[in-house]
């Protein structure tokens, strides 16, 4: 095994001179205020080791992280069923384009771009009453801890912001892959993309999609064929436009929120979560990026 | 001056046997409803005088006509400011899609596309505190009625239907376009759609375009540099994306509405009207279409 | 009649300050040389009297607007086929964008863009042994001078230079809208594109727009509705992407071409010729353009 | 070791009702000619070790497979310099697509569309004189065999039918990101498409890509880092518009061509390489996709 301590020193080193540097997001108050200095980044093998260092035990906001879990738990609960109205293809165009989305026919080019998500939430709320309290309750399950909540600061501020969400729910709405009310959807989505994980909480949580779908605490999240998809969705869909040059530099299935955090997994040997909010061009942690081309360069693994 | 009672009835005679065909709008059951074989048509000179042939006075819902009647209270109103942040430009794509939108950065392209309408709706109703009665006034103002009024059955099934116009309306706030309450916006919109006329009040609402802004009331509705320049919108604006194909074939600016309904004008000489619900697969009338070509051509006028 | 000769010295004056502002085309040295300074204005009544201001008597390179003069001698010799495999729609995107012809599947949005002029050539040439013969034979006709011809060195120019038409023609051809072999089209093409002509050239050249299709000589070069369907297409597809607003502002059908030059059409009054080397950022002459819209207005007159 | 001989063969037991579907490309006589029912399905491991079933010792024309060969040579010579004038990501759109290109300035997606391999091959050109011997060099050496040659009768009508590929060179001149000639990169990019191989010699021909860089024959083709990188390139980029559901259901990086090939690599672990003609409608091969995700499920094994 790598010796990941040194490694993880190492990185932080490197990164050091970045940290601080690209556009922190500030469409929402509680986003502005986070200190553009801050990074964490903690690892998790499947063993069960844990290493971190710097910030890793501040929480932030995931926001789009949590898409791959309300993905996991639909794909559960659903099934197939999803695929057929949403796609699995990278998008190539911003994460919030309605161009895409109606030159196709109103239906998502993936789950992880912010209309593919809608669908998803609108896919669980159709087999949940609650879905706000079935998110949490399943994101608690595959992090094997009752203390990660929705910030409802957060929530509020993309409410009362999120025309552009709005847009993009109506829209779905008046192509029919949005089946149920859209205000309860967007409730539902601002919700999610609200929640607050520290980069130790966040490999706990994705930890199953490292193991073949055994969470922490041993418990089975979803199937081992199901593990696999979500990496190789995550892959391909995972970091808004920039899939390829994820896959090109990094090499893992990975993540990515506004809030500046990034989750990547090698399956079979880890989880790596990193957070620093200043993101690059294309909406991505400028330094944590930087941090897991580091990773898999310094331990010579990737999937490829 | 031409014939026009023999005009007329040699116009109805020969779309007679194309009344029927197209496709109606069927997205709400009022515009269901309306029989397919109705057909009428009215013309009323500068001077007054009035022809009519068909079902030209039976009222019918005018839909997107009205948003000529708009645009002028909104020049009328606020000036030019309002281009700003309307273009221009005939789109070249659907009356109601985003893609356009968004590669222009929430600017739309013209003010009687979807979009624009309701921009301009956005823009009047910054300046009035009901919107509703400054339309409903200024259309019966133009027209020398008090009898229009809307259709309160048709605005409430497009408010209950209008998914993609509640995305625009939506989309158009996300970037700044629309300043006021999108809700409040939208409701404004619906109920401008649900105007309904006659093909001879048709006529007498838009004389203003044909005589340099005089109502047939003799009462100065815009100024003549405005009139010539609604005219100009109307040409390279009014009919969808068959703007090139009307004004090869028609020459003259128009304005058609789902609901069937096509006004032209001559400008100097005479207005038309035109309705028969089944639609081309722009979304024009089919038979008014028709009609309208061979008015110009047998009167042998257009503005070319 | 309105008083042309103080109109136009008017005119003059008045746009005198941004004579020289704007961009001159220099892709190819013959255009880059052209004197930025330059003013020409020319106006000739369907009655033969002629009006100049300037440098009107100077030949410059016509460019796009001999398209229009190849469209009358395509709709003369072919007829409506054309509108088989040409569209009449404005373009509403930049004179040489592939992405709409791709998105229409081959099928130019109409005949004075780049794609759809080199279809016009292509139909031409399947008539005419010597395309570049009959045009020429064309232009003077309608010009009612022999004085008209190519400017070689300014077609050789294209051809070197013009990867963006051939990658067109070759586009085209992939499609089967081109039928026969594209490098003899776009000889015609770039050919097409060399004529020079002056003001005065140009308006006696276009005088058969005014008069319902008849030449200063008397006679004919098209039928009267060829000659308003012709004015229609360059009121809608003129002048690039900026048709709405010359409609708007100038008010008359005009055709522009990249060497600054603009022809515009009042049907039943006159024609005037404009050229000055400037451009605006839509390709248009930016005093040119500013001239004819003082013109409308000076004379109260134009198609609406 | 999974027991490759009897999962290939209860591979092609499954996909046999599927052989013989789809659609085979039929530009070129001599891919029309290929008889619908051919299938052959061939894997190599790290160690050296084949296995194969079906037709897999018939040669085919391998077509865009190439391009990933060619993009080795071209990083093994000229590095990273190519990133400079060619994308990275997922191209989403059609393989020979045009919109795309001039959206993005004229900067292909990446270097496995037809536009991205267009630019490899005129950065090949630009280091050697006569780039066909040395593309054919580099393909024999990766194959460890002389034997592998191209089809001449292919590359011919390839050459005399490929209009939308010369557009696209065209196009790519007149950005400057294609330097030399056109015509020559054209001719190279003909002769590239028309090489002939056998699943076997397919297998040999990327072991570099799952051994870190080696041949069969013991020499270094690539380095490590550069062969992960193919290896991601493929994954994201390699078969067309469908690299999400190839990910999601295969789960190998792959590059297929329009003859009906895929090659798919596990690194460290074996290449698989996989011929039938009759293609989806994303233009891969519709049994070998399906053999493919077969051979992931079958083993349990993927990057996943």
């Amino acid at each position: 095994m790598p010796e990941y301590d040194r490694i993880l020193a190492a990185i932080a080193r490197e990164v050091a001179p970045v940290v601080g540097q690209g556009r922190v997001a500030d469409y929402i108050p509680p986003l502005a205020a986070v200190p553009q200095t801050r990074f964490g980044l903690a690892l998790r093998t499947v063993g069960g080791e844990e290493y971190s260092v710097g910030d890793a035990e501040e929480r932030f906001s995931i926001q789009s992280i949590a898409k791959v879990l309300s993905l996991a738990l639909c794909l559960r609960t659903a099934g197939d069923d999803l695929w057929e109205r949403v796609g699995r293809e990278p998008s190539g165009s911003a994460f919030n384009s309605l161009i895409q989305l109606e030159s196709e026919n109103g239906m998502p080019r993936n789950p992880l771009i912010n209309a593919g998500a809608l669908v998803v939430l609108d896919a669980i709320l159709a087999g949940h009453p609650d879905a706000d309290d079935a998110l949490l309750a399943f994101v608690r399950e595959a992090a094997g801890t009752d203390a990660i909540g929705y910030d409802l600061a957060v929530a509020d501020g993309e409410r009362a912001t999120g025309y552009r969400n709005r847009a993009l729910a109506y829209f779905l709405k008046s192509y029919g892959t949005l089946r149920g009310d859209p205000e309860a959807v967007l409730d539902a989505y601002f919700r999610l993309c609200s929640i607050a994980m520290t980069c130790r909480e966040l490999c706990a949580a994705f930890t199953f999609l490292a193991t073949g779908g055994i969470a922490p605490t041993g418990g089975r999240v979803v199937s081992a064929r199901q593990a696999k998809r979500l990496n190789a969705v995550m892959l391909t869909c995972g970091v808004y436009d920039e899939a390829g040059d994820y896959a090109f530099r990094v090499g893992l299935p990975a993540k990515s929120g506004v809030g500046g955090g990034v989750v990547a997994v090698l399956p079979g040997e880890y989880v790596a979560a990193v957070w620093s909010p200043g993101l690059n061009d294309k909406g991505n942690s400028l330094a944590g990026t930087m941090a897991l081309e580091l990773l898999t360069t310094m331990t010579g693994r990737s999937i490829f």
